[in-house]
Parts: structure tokens; sequence; C-alpha cells
């Protein structure tokens, strides 16, 4: 972990130079800090972690036409290829080329420039802080799986785990219209920030099973990873329901069949999201969607190891963020 | 019009009786009343008008199982054959036998008791009014009008006409996650009303044009049934735009063909609904929309002709309730 | 076993009497004569097998006004309530309260006269043999994955598992437009009857790989209900694909969680069919889809015993009929 | 008419220079040549018409990856702009910056040679022909239209209009797997042909109504743009029955909204295609689709003019191609 003097970036053809204000702190950034690797993912070179992060543009490379100096936006921190068949077909993220922040070999945001393509930095309003623009990221995450999941308008949703992933889950699922959210984790610290989020019910993992809630849920939004908990939750899920596999555990989990079989259920694996950031930014505008009470901790860039490490140490902690200009 | 005493109808096999607490008094039974017939459908013999109804349980017929004495309710209108394609298939509101509360030849709910089939008599919990119980009816339209129109969270809705369908609809979409839900009528108080109920931008069409908005609604509700503006809103559309019409106007209407090409917009004609109160249940319920604010009037059994013209009398009134128990 | 002496049936409002023709054989009949149940369906009470039957009708009951006497019809062996939530959603495959032949403590089809509801009882035209007619419903199976997994023009599906079921999927996948049908097994009989009847590839998965395809296949109708090979199936899905799982088999499954998410698919559970017998009928009747080619054996009432154990006896047989007429 | 000498034309970033071998004539070169117009695009300087054409790679710029010097390719003739918000949606057909071959300002096809982006060139196999190649063109306006009425097995279709753009639909119907293809139109030589290329049943206008049919089609191709026929079509669809405007005629047209609502039709424009090529060469390549036995007539460069008029001066004419090589 090191910080460098490195040249400010000259934008290509269509590029901006953003100078950045708020990088969020990822679990994944974490993990690549303490293990050097996630799955197929290896550090193998001096890598800038980062890839929630916002600021102002300071620099317009050539051809740019969308974007001006001075203007605040956030970055949608992966560049795909746009002319294969998944990006031609609006699935961009599931393009085979993407170029993604701060996934081994491509530099993150934790900068305090960084160049982006104007297609992938977007303004945000005065209304939406810093901050909350950076994390229109994971906001993105939890967006998609409601996206995936057809999330509409009196739907009883489920979300398990309450992790920042989670939490977002919890409130674009509120967005989307449901009118009962339960959230399920074992930290309560986490399920009361949830219920002061809009969660509808909170049940503690360690005390209550799934199969509790009054009505079955017809949407699982999975955030915890954990296989025994991904189990259960499907078990749990109404005829018909929908599951989408948001949070990342062992590479193999043990389903039961039988039971989407019987209920016909749909388990989704999710990406990263696609064509998001238009959506999070009139959600977060629009009050709906608070993304600064996520915030338990702001550091320099000069504390980015306490930032990393501040989500595992405390309990407290949901969200940290870097602000590189500070 | 006249008021008849007939003797306490009998539950058939899956059937209860309820006694009726509140009926919304719509633009068809208006219509039925001053001239007689709706297009095709024709009043030949003594009609029971009213379809939005809600009361109380107070018999049950054989095999009657989801239901208990007691029990209050919001009724649905319509109950089809169960069995024809369109039913299987889940469209149950195209089915062409079709028995609906109004339509001639079938009876009304503007009467002390009516007969409904326990699929169609739907629990509604305290916190939901007698009124707004009735009121899921016309709610239903807008719901389905949503669903048509695939609205989600982020998106832009259009709704033109801000009578009570306009004015649900402008609710509806709010509740799917619209974020930018503006409105066109020519009747102020009814502007002023959408505008208190959450629409985010009015439009008083005597001196705006729809094409007037800062970005081009993604969905049309069309609730106005007026040729010139159902063509002046298809052209505001943006492209890939969705257009769900909803009010009834002449038989053809000319529609810009070109626009809809270039654009690759989709044009939706609604019929009633169908799998909507739950949903509308739950979304009243939970405080999301809000029925009581439409009721402009209510009035007794012996004041119905009142309550059948007070829209047409009264440019401050939405809709009139008529409480037969009272 | 035993063929017992039953009074005809008598036919309850909107039921009409079918004179049996043909009986398919399925492996669920087979399982419930040899082991007495499957999963939690106990065979308590003598139980009359077969659920895949054709016949003609010779009795109307009371407010039949669909068929008529001496028509030809393929049954469709389950009858929901039809006013559940499920079932008005279009869904009635997932009625809790589904009656489905030869499902304890439902009676089946292997019998000279069955009663069905006259919805459920399809009208096939001549074309259509009475063994072909009975054969709608494995069909179905087919026809509903390939609904469920949105098979298209064009579309790369991959069926695992030739058996019956596989054998009318490969068939459903080329009728809805599938270019490129590969099949595995490991039965050389099964594979080359899939190669007769239209599949581009066929893999004997004792020596080859699912990943050896040329290009990944998009959609997966996963037959077998083995779980190594559910799971090496759908690693060999492309990005974005779609797997529906129809064979049944172990309660849990070991599925690779993190390809799912990678590669963002949908897995489908599937439970019978819904409205696929119209569809079936064009299928067959058009000459798009060969059932009689499926038909290795044909036999009498009193061979039942030995028409039940076919399948697993004979690796040339593929489908057993019983003609409950001769 | 001019056949004018220019240079070779010079591939740049991810472009390649194709040598043109089969151009087919449509509808809209004609107009440009006898109009100068199409609605609002106008011929303000000399233009090259052609839009759909076939070639050899003969040239490849820098960073190309995907193609090689003499591959066989078919040529997608609009290039978006990649990264709006249509295209990243992957509707890139919609691109407000489109740049079309052959709509002013943009030269077509019709040439020795022209450059295209690799990813909108195509490579066929030997067993599609250089003309067949050429008019997977507008064999994609056919597709596009049925994955827009989401065309499914065992549909029933109707095609109006029985003109190139008609008879692609037809076969595009089949494809994905329709059984029942009606046609109409009033040349009796188009109908004969669709009738061979497997429409189910014909109808020539003159003397039938479409209402005629024995069972309402759930499917509306319409290809004719001849407002009397889109409104009568529409009138004779089944309940949620799904109509496709392909054929352009007036701006305006009366469309028949009282059953558009009352049968909860869906009318969707069309505008062009999108990610089209890679499922019309599979079903060309398999033998599903027959584009060869559309070319009636086929030209030299120098003989344009004669290919332009053909369509309109001889009735048995269905589709003219020009090969500048020849």
């Amino acid at each position: 972990m090191a910080i460098e003097e490195r040249p400010v970036p000259r934008p290509g053809p269509a590029q901006v130079v953003v100078r950045v204000r708020s990088v969020g702190v990822c679990g994944s950034d974490a993990h690549y800090y303490e293990h050097g690797r996630i799955g197929r993912f290896v550090v193998e070179a001096p890598l800038v972690l980062g890839h929630e992060g916002s600021g102002e543009v300071v620099e317009l490379g050539p051809d740019v036409t969308r974007l001006t100096v001075g203007q605040r936006v956030a970055i949608e921190p992966g560049v795909p290829d746009l002319t294969c068949e998944q990006c031609l077909a609006g699935r961009y993220n599931l393009c085979p080329d993407m170029r993604f922040f701060a996934t081994p070999p491509i530099d993150g945001a934790l900068a305090e420039y960084v160049v982006v393509h104007e297609a992938f930095a977007h303004p945000v309003p005065e209304v939406i802080s810093d901050d909350a623009a950076a994390l229109l990221e994971p906001l993105s995450v939890g967006l998609w799986a409601c996206r995936k999941a057809r999330v509409s308008a009196g739907d009883r949703v489920l979300v398990t785990g309450a992790g920042p992933i989670g939490l977002v889950s919890v409130q674009a699922a509120l967005a989307f219209g449901a009118t009962e959210v339960a959230v399920s984790d074992v930290n309560p610290a986490r399920l009361a920030l949830a219920k002061e989020l809009g969660a509808t019910e909170v049940l503690d993992a360690r005390e209550s099973r799934l199969s509790d809630l009054p009505r079955p849920p017809q949407v699982l939004l999975e955030c915890s990873g954990y296989a025994p908990v991904i189990a259960e939750a499907i078990r749990a899920l109404d005829r018909a329901g929908r599951a989408v596999l948001v949070g990342m555990g062992s590479d193999e989990v043990a389903l039961p069949l039988s039971v989407v079989q019987e209920h016909e259920l749909e388990l989704m694996g999710t990406f990263r999201y696609a064509n998001t950031w238009p959506v999070a930014i009139a959600l977060v505008a629009s009050g709906r969607i608070d993304l600064d009470r996520l915030v338990t901790g702001t550091y320099r860039l000069d504390q980015t190891e306490e930032a990393l490490v501040a989500g595992r140490r405390d309990p407290q902690s949901v969200k940290a963020v870097i602000r590189p200009q500070t």
C-alpha cells in the first residue's frame, strides 16, 4: 500500500479528466488489499484500487461533446468494447473485453485524477453530494438486481444480508415499488439501519428462520453469498418466485433443486450492471434513495489503509469513503 | 332512476353476500344514466348501476373457504368464465363471457346487498376506509395501465387528463417508481390536486404544449380519450416510448404513424384490469396511494341522481361516493 | 397391479366422459409401480396410473358447450381450482389445489373410460393419431421448457438427456426456431433417434464433453436430472444463457454459482405446463413435430405390467403406449 | 443517375474495405431515384444508393481483429454512435446519430468498393450465395418485426402485403415457429410466391376480407403501408393480438382505437433492426429461409437504372439485384 506521485493523466478521444472528490471503499478493494486476488483476477503489479468514484471534470479530450469543464460527475467504472455481441445487445456488463477500474491490470479511481470516457462520466445535479455520487456505483448493483428480478409495485421482497449491497438493495426494492421488504442479517446495527431506511421487517438470522415470514416473498435479493442462507432463502420463496444471486461466495453451492422445480423458481446471477446510472441519479435526486446515510466514515488519501479495514474491524461501520482532495 | 325494494339475494356455491358500504360513481354510470348506452352495450331493462363497491360479508354460500362473516371486502366487479383461452392464460379481463357489474344486462353494486364470488371479494385491512376500498376499482385501472406500460423506477411518465382515472394513474406511476410524472388537463382544480398527489409537473393544456416538457417522457398514460391530445402526446414521447391508451373516445383516431415507426413506439390498449386488487390493497395499506383524497362528495342511496351528475356540474368535483347504508 | 371392473363414471357439470384409446407410459407411472411413491406423493390406496391419454367423447355432462359426442380429444391431465392467485395469473400449473391424474389420491387415465373437464379435453384433428394425441402430454413438457427458456429463431440449444422428454424437447426447440440443437446421452439408440428427429449434433456423454461444442449454447434444456451433467451443462452455456431444469433428480444439487453470476445465467425450474395443448396440436398437425416416431411398443390393458417395465428393460425402448380398447 | 470513377476508399480504425459483389434494390432506392426524398431525408448532393450489400473483404484497417482478407461478408448498412443511451441499451437502430448507407448525406453500397466497420461486416458461410448475403438486409426487417411481435411456436400470423418485405416476413414468421401464416395482396404472382415459400393461406385482397380467416390471427405483420388495410387488419386480430407496423405510408393513419382498447391490442412501430444478422445467417444457412428465390432479375452496375424501375414496371418482379463486379 503506497501513495505514488504520478503525472496527471491525459484524456484520449471522447475522454475527460476527472478530479476525484470521493471514492467509496468496497469489500473487493479490501479483499485485493488483504489477499491479492479475487478468483481468477490476480494482482501482479501495483494496482490502484477504487471503483466507486465521483469528481469534477477538469479537462476535455478531443471530440468530447456531452460534458464541460467544471461539471460534477459520477464515474461508471467499466468501459466495454461497445461492438461485441453482448454490447450491441445492451448487455455491456457481459462484454468479454470490459476494462474495469481496480480489476487487474486496470487501475482504479483512488487517485487525485482519473481519465474516463465521457459516456461513462454521468453528470449529477447539485442535490447529490460527492459521496452519494460515488455511491451510485453500489446502488447500481442493487438497481440491477431489482431490474433482473423485475421488482414491481406491491411486491414482497426478501433481502438476505444487510451489508452495503444489502442496504442499497433494500432501498432499491422500495424504489421499485415493493411494499414488503424483509431483511435478514446477524449484525443488529445493520438491521437497525435497514429499518431506518425503510425495511418493513428485519430478521436476526441467529434467532429467526426465513420461513417465519408471514407471507412468502416473491423476490429474493441474495446479498450474503453464504451457502446455507441461499438455500434457506430459496426454500422460503413463493411459487413463481424470482431469486437474484448478488452476493459472491463459494464457486459451487448446493441448491434445493426440487423446490426450484416444484415452485418454478427463477434463479438469476448478476454481474455488475448496465444502464443504471441515469436511473440511480433520478432516484437519489428525487429523495427516494438516501446514500449519504450509508457513509459511516470519511478518510483522507493517506488514511486509505485505515479505510480499507474499517469494515472488518467495526461492526457499526457500513461504508468508508475516501476524499482524495482533503 | 328508481329505488326498488328487492329481496336480499342468496349466495350460490363459492359466493358470498356483501352488505354494501360504499359505491364510487364512475363516468360510465353517469353515461348509462344520461344516454342509456355505451357503444354496443345498451340498457334495455332496469339496470342497477355501480361497479366500484366495498362492504361487509354477511352470508356465506356453500363451499366458501376464504372468507368469513364480518370481513370487510372490496368488490372486483367482473367474474369471467375462468376456463376460456384468455382466462387460462391469465388475461381474464379479455374473457368473452365476462359478467361485469352494471354492464347490461348484469346488475351493479348500487344496492344494499350484492352477491359476489369469493375469489372476487378481496379482504381489506382496517387501515383502508370503506370509500377507499370501493375506489380500489378505479385504482386498478391505473395500476393495470402502469403494468402494461412496464413503468419502473426512474421512469419519466406523462399522464394526459386529470380526471379520476388520470389522478389514480399519477399515483400509480409514482408507486411503480416513476420519478417524473407530468400531468396535463384544462381544469386547474384537478391539476392542483394532481400536484398535491405527487405529480412533479402540471401542464395547463390551454397554454402549454406537451413538447414543452424538459425531457421527453418514456411512458404515456393517456386518460383523456381526446383525439388531438392522443396524437400530440404520442409525438412527445421519447424513442422506444410506450403509450397506454386508457381514455375512451371516438371509435377511430388519427395517429402519427410515421413517428410511431421512426421512434419504435408501442401503443397498447387497455380493457379493465386483471389481478390488480392484491397490489392495490398493498399500495393503499402502505400509504403509498391515497384514495380518500379523491372523494369530493358523499351521498345517500336516495341522492344517487345528485351523485351521478356531480361530476358534470361541478369542476371541483372529482369522485362522488354513495353510502347505501346511510 | 390389477385390472378392476368399475362402473363407467358419470360426468359432472362441464365434464365429459372419454372412452380412452391410447395411454402413454411415463417414467413416473413406472416409478409409482415399482416404488409406491415419488417424493412427497405416496400411494396409499389403489391408484389408477396414466396421465398421457387420448380418446373419444362418449357422453356430455350438464352445461358442456364446447364438445360433442364422437369428438376425438387429447386429455390434459390436471384440473386446477381456477380461482387461486396462481390460476388467475395464468400459472395454473402452480395451483396448490391442482387435481392431477395418477398422482395420489387422484386416479389416472389407464382405464376404459375417464371423466374430464371439457376445458381440459382438447379436440384433435384427424391428422393426429390416437397415440400422438396421448403423447401431446410429454410434448407439453418440452414446449413449456422452450417457452420458459424463450427459445427463438436462430438459437443454439443444448438438450441433456435423450429419453422421451429429451426427444420431445429436441423437437420443440426446433419448432421454436432453434437452428443448432445438440443432444447428449449415453444411449446410442436414443442419440440416433435424436439425430433422425432433427438434432444437429449428438454427443455421446461417455466420450465427449459438453464444452467441446463449437459454439456455446444459449439455452440448456436439462432433461437428465443427473447432478454432474447439470453442473457441466451450466458451465458450457454462453453468457446470458438460460437453463431450464426439466429432469428430476436429487433434492439438492451443487451448482456452479460463480459461473451463474459471472455469465448472468438464468436457471429456471419447470413444473408440468400451462396452456400448451393448443400449440402442441398446431405443431403436430402441421407436421413440424412427429410423436408417432417415439412409440416403440403398443400394449393391451392386460399387458400394462409389461408396458411399465419396457423402458427399464430395453435400451431401444422409448415410449410404450397402452391401447385400452384393444 | 451516373457512374462515377472514385478512388478505392481507405479503411479507418476497425474498418475493412469490401469489394461489393451483390446489391439488392430496395423500394427506398427507387423512391430516392424518382422523388429525391423520403420524408425528412432529402437528397441534396450526389448520393450513392444501395443498402443491401454483400462482398469480399479486400483490405483491413488498423485494429481489425475479427475479419481477414478474402472473407465473404454481408454488410449491415448502419453504424450507430455506440455510446448514446439507445445504443447502450441495445437499441442501436434508434441511435440519433446513426450513419446509414444511402440515406442522405451518407453514401450507399452501390459501388465497387465500400468501407465498413468490422462489427457490421458479418462473415457468411459458403452455403449462402452473394445475392442471399445481400438480402439478409431485408430479411432483417422481417426478423425484427417477428421479434417485436414475439412470434413463437404455434402462432397464427397475418402478413398484409406480399412485396419483398412481406415475403421475407412470411418466411421469418415460419422460422419463428408460426403454424398459420396468411398473406394478403392484390398481386397474384406475389401471392403464388408466398404460397411457394410456405404461407398456409393467401388472400386476394380484391376479393376477400381479412375477417374471412377461419381463426383470428394473433399477430399482424403489416407490410403494405396502406391505411385501409392497416385498419382492417387490426380489426381482424384476436384478443391480446400484437401488430407490428412495418410498411411505411402516410404520416397519419386513422386507427380503430376502440378495438385496440377492447381487445387490448399492442401496436408497435419498427425502424430498421438491431442484432439480426447472426440470426439471419443461421436461418438462411440452415435452409429454413430461402432468399435466392426472391431474386427476379440480376443487373450490371451500368444497368442500375433498369434495376431501379423493375419493381414498378413488372408485376412479376420481386427483387432486383445488381452485381457490381460483372
